[in-house]
């Protein structure tokens, strides 16, 4: 089977993402890096991207010529990851859905609502793939949890439990480092502070497991530090489309949390628990029951916890490769097959959707708002 | 030392809680088990008492006997514990400290608001300890963490997080149990469910801790089961008199969550930690520093955590005695030394006004109302 | 029902022991303690003894004159704990059975295996119930651990792994503390340090869980700090009568566990594993199946560990209740009801036989000995 | 730069070793995948080779083939890799070592001491690189563990205790399985079946962290499925260079642990504790202080520690790419970066050399044996 070709918009020496995507794309052997522009000076990206292994004139100095130089190959680049800062998604997205590429966006896909449900008119219209990197998703054991409510194994759920808080933000000596500043100033970080950044993560998870839709919800928001325009912690309580209730904490105060993302879910006949740092374990309580601890390897997996793990039992797998699933399932996808766990363009616009029904309900004291991109409802 | 003299009210054979106060007031061999009132069929509760070694004239058919029986003994009771139905704590309660016994009554100590702020006057004008088996707040490692707040190691405290939750009344199949059904008609229960019944106990937990009162919040509730026609699952959002923001999850359905009650604390320098489930421990992080574990029985504890724990460093003390430790701080309080940590009934019906006001709040969509008892305000 | 009448040996004020004892007798309200020899300075204990609300006429000077004191009584003490120095268990703990009363002896039983045997056979021929005080064989999870055995839900227990290993002696600056170093001294300790003081715990558990005997054994002793003639670390390899493979570590030196015991059973048909620290959960693995928690307190447990346990599940019993199930059997035994998992003179022998096998196996570099007492061979 | 040329020999279509080690060598861009000889079955080999997208002509049929393919191109491969059955690893290893190629070889490295000692000769006397995959030493957090005892943070390391244990070979009804038996016959499995399989990844882990060497050592084999030649269950008690006692168990019929590698260190000043089911931590005690945990990236680790981690604090990084850690090295080392950490062909000959002394100590009842091989005595 040969490679896809695979090219990558931002990522550049020195950042953490660049390296995650580029482990992603080659872990399984599926792409090779054939193509990118990966940093805003023109120059250090062209150089940085040939110490990569990339040809000369496929190293590009900005996507723009990057796009003027792919569309017209026939050796084209099967797959753009747009890992730029926030604001650009939506304009790097858009012009390579429209040149025909396929696209996975880091997350956020755009940064209002309007520009999402414009994606998604562009994904469907030329019909590539638009996938968006909630990557928590690709880890076997969400997979499984999502096979198991799919397969009615927890019965109807009642009630979506997640937490996606830290304490990385928590020192308000350090407050002022452009690192954290950025992300609780409008001007920089949009609307949301927190909520925009981890929260719909775990958004994304709750309606991926649970196979339903957030349809309203009622934000409480704090400033705990006080210099902070934007939420650094937050409260959202939600309902979905099935009637299932939702409760999301999320913070980047909580000191001692290092990387908490968690999720329980609890349906008619039993109840779930994740948590993204034992990723590798599914903790399941059948009504009535014991206590069981599902791990990634067993026998007897859902097909697609089985498809998206490496080595066997208790053998743990971590973040690196939940990033390779997604590309797992993407040269799949590429090559015809359908994937369905992939987060794609609706995932990315219900996201914005919510961000924005959040800030709102915070500032109305956590009134109920809809919480569906206006094209969903 | 000659033991204090106790006695009880309610706790008759085959109940829970009974066994749990006897154990609590005989463990550390401070109070002898001298009268009692334990059954609401006077036969059964006079004889039962016997059998528990009360002697025949101090073993009453009701509590107005009992009450007759003692105030005129030289030799009466020292301190009477009331875990009576809930609906008749408050008129219990007050009939013995009207009469000027110590009273130790049993969560909720009313039902109304009224009923609290009556209790806290007369407890006032009796000069008579009241107090309330907020028994968490006794383990030696909650205690721990209160002291760690009040000396300032977390700095300001900016964030308090608490969950109470369990799995207990999750099968639909047995919610026409009578031991379950209860707890969710109004007729029986009063105005709130869940919330009532667990959550009051991790939200006094939070103010226990971070030494502070709440001063406002914002409650969603709701019956995931569809014949229940009070709520089964509440989230409650809070603020505090210091600015502290706060959040509380509770739940009766879910499944897999035996005993779920732990509190996350996080302020300017440092974050805490514990579980009811691991009460041994309290995890502690500096800001920019290393999770640390600290362990009942080590040195260097604050007093009040040193004082209420019996047995070295990892040998684990339990539920029983937390409820112990209460009994302790009675002790101590009854023979003249204050014990400001032992809950008393201003945190009673403190209680009481936030659960009416969980659920005016949560009946206007979650609007943010005042959760403090008139008299407070 | 009556309380039973107990007095205490030894445990005088400022002793860890002497609390858990009483805690232990009172905290289920069948023991009144009635009489007791608690210093080896006369006058102190009788003066402590009344503190505890002892008469002063059963307030004793030393064990001597308790016994002439008790032995001639119309309502004379039921039980005897005797909490002394190690050296002296025999002597007492044998008088007292001759003068025909229980005993509760703490471990060790004796010093030498001759001893052991002696009390074996006075407690036969008196017909007194002489118990040691192997507590940790009395938490729920424990009983229950061997119940399952016993009913066959692991097969033939193949293997037993236990532990039993702290660090609270790792500080070499504090090896002369007199209350660490005389546990390394012969003139004091005897002839093993760390196995004696902790491992026979762990291999008493191993009997009791599994069933069976010890009947070989191998040891590996090291004194880590040079300054120590006892071990302060030993590897117990061992064989049970029924071929089942043991394998024991034990540590003071293990800086960073607090209280490390811990045993696991593997059988033909599942694994079991116990720990000290979590003492309310116990982890059962069906062979080809998942791992499940059973929960103190849960539904359909064996009934000795359902008898043993107070309050409802995921809510912790600790080590004082350990102790206080000991005294629960003790209260039934000496009523009438055998309790077989009563720990016995049997039990105290086996124990003292283990340790001389142990430390002639390690002189003769971990050769396989006879580990039972010559009369139960 | 550009990406080093690789071969492997064996880990065919199906196989699990195959996919572990390509993805350990692609992960992080350092390798090209460009030539192997795949399965003993020519065709197939050469076949699957060039699905994975290896040229016709560097697809091999068998080692041999392409040994003589390899060696005289100017772009023969930097590196192969020998994951072939274990008895074929001496002569493939010596023969490509011989030619000048840089191997990296699956363990066992050999199936004899003498065989090893050999390696060990042509490896000094050629100049390549004959690396050994002990994995599991290429955590990040080992790293940390062993850069702790370096630099002194533990002071002398007193202690060490390890434990290798599953129950995948513990259901007698798979006892006949070909997959399973093989491993406990000598014809196939050589002179140990469960030491030689596990025990040796934690001895070499033991002599890794602590960085020093096994000198003696004692053991007790077991073979709890009596149907099995070889053992099943083992316990060496081992002494190293330097006076550390050592105690290590590994077992294959520890029903419930799934993957039950774990190693404790024990100093004079501190403990660490590390477990392969959660190798983002590693837990330290100081002596006299509290347990603290060390988090994969977080600030101030040891450079080791830092090097081979890729993503931030808390995201988990698994099994996978702690081989991909061996590759790092490799890499390193291929372009003249001394890498102390890589295991090598001297760890090779330790492991079997312990292999057969722990073989001859069991036969002897535990006698005390000479643990090195001779060439290192």
């Amino acid at each position: 089977m040969t490679k896809l070709k695979w090219g990558m918009i931002g990522g550049g020496e020195g950042s953490q993402i660049g390296p995650a995507h580029r482990l992603g794309a080659q872990a399984d052997g599926l792409f090779e890096f054939t193509a990118g522009a990966l940093d805003h000076r023109a120059d250090a990206g062209r150089a940085y991207a040939q110490t990569l292994g990339i040809a000369p004139d496929r190293a590009y100095g900005d996507w723009q010529e990057m796009l003027a130089g792919e569309k017209d190959r026939a050796d084209r680049v099967d797959l753009v990851t747009v890992a730029t800062p926030n604001a650009t998604h939506f304009q790097i997205t858009k012009a390579f859905l429209e040149a025909g590429f396929n696209v996975l966006c880091e997350k956020p896909m755009t940064m209002t609502v309007e520009e999402g449900e414009e994606i998604v008119r562009v994904a469907e219209k030329t019909g590539k793939i638009c996938a968006v990197n909630y990557c928590y998703s690709a880890y076997p054991m969400v997979r499984q949890a999502r096979a198991m409510v799919r397969a009615g194994e927890l019965g109807k759920v009642r009630l979506v439990v997640t937490n996606f808080s830290h304490g990385h933000h928590g020192d308000a000596t350090d407050a002022d480092n452009p690192r954290v500043r950025w992300r609780y100033d409008p001007a920089m970080a949009g609307v949301s502070g927190q909520f925009a950044d981890c929260g719909i993560h775990a958004l994304h998870m709750a309606g991926f497991i649970a196979d339903d839709e957030v349809q309203t919800l009622s934000a409480d928001f704090a400033s705990t530090i006080s210099s902070r325009v934007l939420e650094d912690d937050a409260m959202v309580n939600f309902r979905m489309a099935g009637g299932t209730v939702g409760r999301l904490w999320t913070s980047s105060v909580a000191i001692g949390r290092q990387h908490g993302f968690d999720i329980q879910i609890f349906g008619e006949t039993g109840g779930l628990r994740w948590a993204s740092e034992q990723p590798n374990q599914l903790i399941y309580t059948p009504v009535g029951g014991r206590t069981q601890i599902i791990e990634k390897g067993e026998g007897g997996l859902h097909a697609d916890a089985q498809r998206l793990s490496r080595v066997s039992i208790a053998h743990p797998e971590g973040f690196p490769l939940a990033v390779a699933n997604i590309y797992c399932d993407l040269a799949d996808a590429i090559r015809g097959e359908l994937r369905d766990g992939l987060p794609n363009a609706a995932d990315g616009v219900r996201s914005m959707a919510a961000v924005y029904a959040a800030v709102a309900s915070a500032k109305e004291h956590g009134a109920w708002v809809d919480a569906r991109p206006p094209m969903f409802r």
